[in-house]
């Protein structure tokens, strides 16, 4: 079985997450990075195929050189991964789309709401996969916390706790990451609600279950100047009755990439840390506390099947990340990946993220959440 | 210097809280329990008298004979402290402060904010120590990290987020602890509010120096059939803008006392953890960890003073609810002893609880808070 | 049922121990600090006597002086606590038992073997209780570790790995804490060995239930001039075959009272450290961790008679004292309390030191370790 | 600049080694996997290859067949990589440098320390680089610690304690990967002293900087009927006379790779533990304890180039492992890769082994480790 081929959009010189992308997109040897338009600069795609160590006539300076060439060739790339900043998705989505190539992006999905209506829009048209790397939902263990949810051992949920603590932006928004994401023209009206925040929120509905329905938010822009929000509180309800909150920040001074969640339900609890991810923390009601360890003997499928070392060997970030991949090449040969986030995922996120910025700016106290 | 001596209201059997302040009010040997009305009934009175192992003589049936037969002696109580349910706490204050005696009472200092100001007018008519035993500000390192926001450390305070996790009413309360906690003509309107939110507020407020001017409640009774808030989420803004979040749950499987606060500047942050209170984490932004350790070498005065052992052997619960005696001993000897919450502190506690129940009764979004 | 009396050894001004043991003592109150000898020095004594805030009349210039008044007194002393400098452990304990008073005392027991030796003579002439303050056999968890151990949670136990890391004594040892432990005319021939890794010796053969029969010892005094060992390994064989390791170290830089203890059998795993001392982690051969919480839903009743706190208030090193002095009031009311230290010991600590000292000395390789 | 060709001796089905050298090869996109005699079998070889979804012709049969055919492609492999069982790895590497390829192996180099020797005479013959996959020497962290103490961070090292618990040979020896280790004909003389003692004695050497220059070792064989050692204790000396203790062992239930090590200097002290490897514990002399984030502001340039994630994204194993490969590929193309543990490295963990196992054998007390 041959390697799916990846051309790569965005991830130019300075981007951290277009080599996140390629070392997880080819982790598995399912897929293979062979072509990109990695800047909208020529030069500079060039320089970053250069890094990549693909043939130099792949490093394309647009993505029109990029869908003729590749189409002419026999072994063309089968999909595209889009890694740019935020504005960049939808154009680069529907360009692909619109070419006959299935898209991976990251998120969010796009910069509003109604890009995201739009994207779905031609999605469905095109009838090809979409998949978005909600990276964290690939961890072997948050998938471990889903498939016990859905058995039933925390009883029913609820309570949400999921918190996303950053210090990076505390200060100035200096540098090629942090001056996109602080300009409204570039990463959408939600700063840290969109870059983070939608992570929270994605985490919450993919262990949980549950569908957030109602939600209470207050963002805020805590730094000096700052024109997009960089701390977040949300409340949630979810479609059950279970109540939630989401904090996210990124003026948090010390806070490094401090996602963790727990899910509280009638018969048991849960803790989950995306710093310390290879372990799982259960509760039960009579007080017991159990450590279920990444690889080891008590996890089930799911995680099983999604780890490459024995327990005890760490796993990461861009071990998780590749599972995202890893799903997403399934769902490209046809076999099923029911866990891969997708156009829903991307809608449900892009939708909260407008819900909350337009709640928080009026004061609206509770709102409805909905697609 | 001769000890003083205490006259305990409750804490008969089957209260853990009664021994808990007995060891804490011993600890430093500058309090000792010689009398008490231990419980409303005098066969358990007595009974509760023998287990503290007091002259038989001074385990009282009631107040007033309490209150009389000590003034009668030479070697009388010089203080009250008051350990009972809420719903006594107002009455026994009154009374005692009327008998001329200081009075130490477990919080929240009344049921309601009423009765609360109706305490202040008693104390302040009476020219008496009044002390509430908010144990948690007790910690050496809770006092380290008050010291240090106020020298400067984390810069201009941005942020607090607190919480205070518990998961043992998440079944049936049952049990003395439980029942009355959970029944508002005992515990007050707030439930979680009062018993553990009360903690968490009074912390945000006496580390980060600053008072909280406005609210957002959310307060929930997770257990079907709970008469009174278990699960409680409140926002904050502070006096000089800050924001804040407040968490606190006693739905939450598997937490045990999870208090935990962080707070964050515009030039660092720190983390404090009741569970493993003898170290406390600060961060600058400039990107560096370090871990403060009780008893070391790099903790300031306030907290040196509050420390009984070296670093490495940890002291925890009682320590820090001595602590709180300490501070009202060197009020009753006529010291300074700025640290101790007191009746203002008491006002606070309960306009939260008040404000609280009845912004998220209504719903009625961001409130202020005055006392 | 009266407090018992208790007169004090040592403890004068600035002996962190001295008010260690009064606190511990007096937590439960089944006993009183009523009178001691704090210093040879009599305004010494009688300075520390009014630090403990007792009758300035019991604070004697010398042991006889106190036996003779105390003995005068109706409410005279029930025993002795001595909390010297080891080098008057022995002198003081044949006194005390000579006139007729029970003795606890801190450890090592004595200097030296020989003096042990002569020290359990006089316990047995006198036909008296002996208790020796193993604080760290004291905690909850160390109980709970004891007694599933001898349930067969693990099976057999076939290794020991006990680790007591200190940093404190890495530089030149300054101050009454750390003089005497490096003079082997007050400390013994033995210095960390004797000061730490008799607690680390005691606690193996306390939780695994087996002895030690065979050591290979390996002491440095790795600070220059050090007249004592200051770090110290010890490879162990315990009487059913199992092997051991023992780590002790006052040179560590950064640790502070790092013990911890591991035992592993055919069946199980264990996992405790002083410093969190609150957790118990239990492994099985079929790959599940359980954390055992201190006075949680797991615990057994060795453990859960000895907490004071419900679980999540940490209890600490104050706590496990306490529980050695609880023991030590039982015995002396007649009851039973069969995990007090006692004479044997204290025979078998002074015979690990005496021996691992000897072999180390001459690189002796393994020895027998008998008393 | 063009990917290096790897080709893979060992790793077939069943073999979870072959995968992580494939991934942690490919990683960095400097290498790629092309070819390989995967298992002594011609079909399980083939599926291996199929698994790996390499070109199905370059999965081969064996060696000879393997060297000759990729010398005669024009994009023939430009090294192999051993990752079989230990006593292939002579010939695997003795055929290879035979046939003009570099090597880069699994550890241990060989079975025997006699092995090592001929395979140290073969490299130096050939002129190959030749490179040994001490994972562990690939953190960021590990790089970090050794940077700092080469740069005196901690002064003078006087002290190293490394600890490798691990749990899965507690009981029955079952499975691929269990029987070969237990089998001295295929393990060589050693067994967990080889297997994981090797990468703790690496460690010791490479962080310090210091040479162990004598030992003292005690090895068990605990699992009744095991045929080689599966509990370990070594006593250390280094060139500059600190003081060592090595623990390796495969029968701790519960543990799984709990690689952990502790240095100390005369002016601090360093913390690291392999199953949380991004942080680094700094401890100084004066009292303070920083953490070291790996990826963050705090560490130097070894490190720093061996991330790949911001901080607050986990790297584990396959990254640090990916960073020895990358030290590989770099020694391939001319440059400079200090740090790539190579045949002395190969030498002096043999002799480790062999002396560990001779002195234990023998009860020889301490004994010199030369090479």
């Amino acid at each position: 079985m041959r390697r799916l081929r990846m051309g790569m959009i965005g991830g130019g010189p300075g981007a951290f997450i277009g080599p996140v992308h390629r070392i997880a997109a080819e982790m598995d040897r399912e897929i293979e990075l062979v072509a990109g338009v990695f800047s909208s600069d020529a030069g500079r795609s060039r320089a970053a195929g250069e890094s990549y160590r693909i043939d130099p006539a792949r490093a394309y300076p647009d993505l029109d050189t990029m869908f003729a060439a590749e189409k002419a060739r026999e072994d063309g790339i089968d999909f595209v991964s889009i890694v740019s900043p935020n504005h960049h998705h939808l154009p680069a989505a529907r360009a692909a789309l619109a070419a006959g190539l299935p898209v991976i992006s990251d998120k969010p999905a796009t910069t509003t709401f109604a890009e995201a209506k739009e994207l779905a829009g031609h999605v469905a048209a095109a009838g090809l996969p979409y998949g978005l790397t909600h990276t964290y939902s690939g961890y072997p263990l948050v998938r471990e916390a889903r498939a016990r949810v859905a058995a039933g051992q925390i009883g029913t949920v609820r309570k949400v706790v999921v918190e996303y603590p950053q210090g990076w932006l505390a200060g100035e928004a200096v540098g090629k990451q942090a001056e996109w994401r602080v300009d409204p023209a570039r990463s959408g009206p939600g700063g840290c609600i969109g870059d983070i925040g939608t992570h929270a929120f994605q985490l919450t509905e993919f262990i949980s279950g549950q569908e957030v329905t109602e939600i209470l938010a207050d963002l805020g822009a805590v730094v000096p100047g700052r024109q997009v929000d960089d701390d977040c509180t949300v409340l949630l309800r979810f479609s059950n009755g279970a109540r939630g909150v989401l904090l996210a920040s990124q003026i948090e001074v010390g806070e490094m990439n401090g996602l963790r969640i727990r899910l509280y339900g009638d018969k048991g609890g849960m803790v989950w840390k995306q710093e310390v991810p290879n372990t799982l923390t259960l509760h039960t009601l009579d007080g017991r506390t159990e450590i279920i360890h990444a690889a080891g003997t008590q996890i089930g499928p799911d995680a099983a099947s999604r780890t490459r070392t024995p327990t005890g060997h760490p796993e990461g970030y861009l071990e998780a990340f590749a599972n995202i991949y890893r799903d997403f090449a399934a769902v490209l040969r046809g076999e099923e990946a029911p866990l891969l986030p997708g156009i829903d995922t991307a809608l449900r996120g892009m939708a909260f993220i407008a819900t909350a910025v337009e709640a928080s700016n009026n004061r609206a106290g509770w709102v409805p959440l909905t697609v």
